[in-house]
């Protein structure tokens, strides 16, 4: 049931992004070409379907959502986009095709990213007024944008991520690139469906606690996918991160702790949204426990 | 006058930018850096004054526009970093040092680009809370920026002269590139600061044609200076235009001619914003005179 309804969320999403991008009037057509090669190339689209969810679970409309949701995809999309340069992690493959790059060249994607980044706020301007929210809540969902993304947020991490290369981290610093560099994000795409939903703010906390969990344990699952996964499922080649050296869990504490630790994660991810007086948290605890068994 | 005028403003920009990077916090030391050291590297500052000196022309203080005015820069730095780095044009010096990328690397120079981008929507949101603007305003900003500054403004005119690279250009397609690569983002600047000094649609309309005339001859100025400018006063190598086979003004249509078309260009810039009934024109005919004459 939790399967068809990712499914038919993450098929609204995609037909959502490739309507609003053919919309773009007066974009030279290979930039628009190369920002939809990557945008459009499947994914799970989890990001955007927690900011549908989180709606869903405060008894409101999802629909108002749609144009909020796509925004938080282009931002992830751009960041995967730079993420693959060969001036950063230097990948080939991603969402089970070439990626952005190596089809168009290091400018295009460089240029496609600014792009789907800028654009996003275009797309939470144009969804504020589709939903006519109010001035405090649109401002309220850009300071979160803004932060969970930028320098305080993803890239922050990112950057931190590119800094400790080659590094010998613990635990603790592991979790604090993981919490900028993935994190931020999931939590700024439950915060949005909490603003759009008008949660309480307890419920925002409570739901803010829930992202961070679900984050790290998302990111721990990668890991694990990257040493046990099936490069045809996932899309991109595994053991990447043992190649590269990268410090991930498994490789700090094991395949059997980083389970483990997934578990543990996902237990306290749910029981911080189970009793609130103004939030349903069935859809949510269905994604978390999907997410434990994923395989892509 | 004006040049005191210009130098004070400047300042005034100089110092807002150090303050509100300053404040930032929980950025990674190296990033904050690297987007500082670009930021912070003086430059005419001419977006932002034009913010400024837009909004003092409707009567009303230009003290409102100053994180606006910051937002703008930001925008405007990121995309120089971007640029830059060998990816696109490739260039060492800027500003009088070298790019950011010869100083970072080009993973944290695209990281530092990224992160401005994103902050400079922070600072329109703040700026926003300030000055107390309204709902309207805030989305007529925001829908402004990101028009101008992404796929259909500022990114797709480095996409359309990255793609025209080698190629031979007739005077209208190098204007087509030049209105989008340099245009958008003046035009942005002072539409910004007719929103915020209330304008009206007439008045919008023509500060916005003054705004597209003035960055054109802002450009065919930028030409000149490559081939006739002081290398120690602009900051960075001249002739490199004519290296690279650049498509511009001399060398399409000569030096006299260039000059001629900047003169032209800039007495249509002054004839439209000359007489309307809510503007003070002074203080932009000023600027747009001391453009004329600008060594760097």
């Amino acid at each position: 049931m939790i399967k068809s309804y990712l499914k038919e969320k993450a098929l609204l999403i995609d037909q959502n992004l490739d309507k609003i991008t053919n919309e773009f009037q007066n974009v030279p057509a290979t930039l628009l070409e190369s920002m939809r090669y990557s945008l459009l190339a499947g994914g799970k689209r989890l990001r955007p379907i927690l900011v549908l969810a989180t709606i869903e679970s405060l008894g409101k409309d999802d629909e108002i959502g749609l144009p909020f949701a796509c925004a938080v995809e282009m931002i992830h999309t751009y960041s995967l986009i730079h993420d693959d340069l060969p001036a950063m992690d230097d990948d080939d493959f991603r969402r089970g095709r070439l990626t952005n790059h190596k089809v168009y060249g290091d400018a295009m994607a460089i240029l496609a990213g600014d792009a789907l980044l800028t654009e996003a706020f275009g797309l939470i301007v144009r969804g504020a007024k589709a939903a006519n929210i109010s001035q405090d809540c649109l401002i309220r969902i850009l300071e979160d944008a803004v932060r969970s993304a930028g320098a305080r947020g993803m890239v922050g991490g990112q950057v931190r991520d590119i800094l400790s290369d080659g590094a010998k981290l613990n635990a603790e610093e592991l979790e604090e690139i993981h919490r900028h560099k993935t994190g931020d994000l999931i939590a700024f795409s439950i915060r949005l469906g909490a603003h759009l939903g008008d949660a309480s703010a307890p419920t925002l906390e409570a739901l803010t606690q829930f992202a961070y969990y679900l984050g790290l344990a998302f990111q721990i699952q990668d890991d694990i996918l990257d040493v046990v996964g099936d490069q045809e499922v996932i899309g991109k080649p595994v053991g990447s991160d043992a190649e590269k050296q990268k410090a991930t869990y498994p490789a700090m504490i094991g395949l059997d702790q980083s389970r483990a630790k997934l578990q543990q994660l996902t237990q306290e991810a749910k029981a911080v949204i189970s009793d609130l007086p103004d939030l349903n948290p069935q859809r949510l605890l269905q994604i978390a426990d999907f997410l434990l068994t994923r395989d892509r």
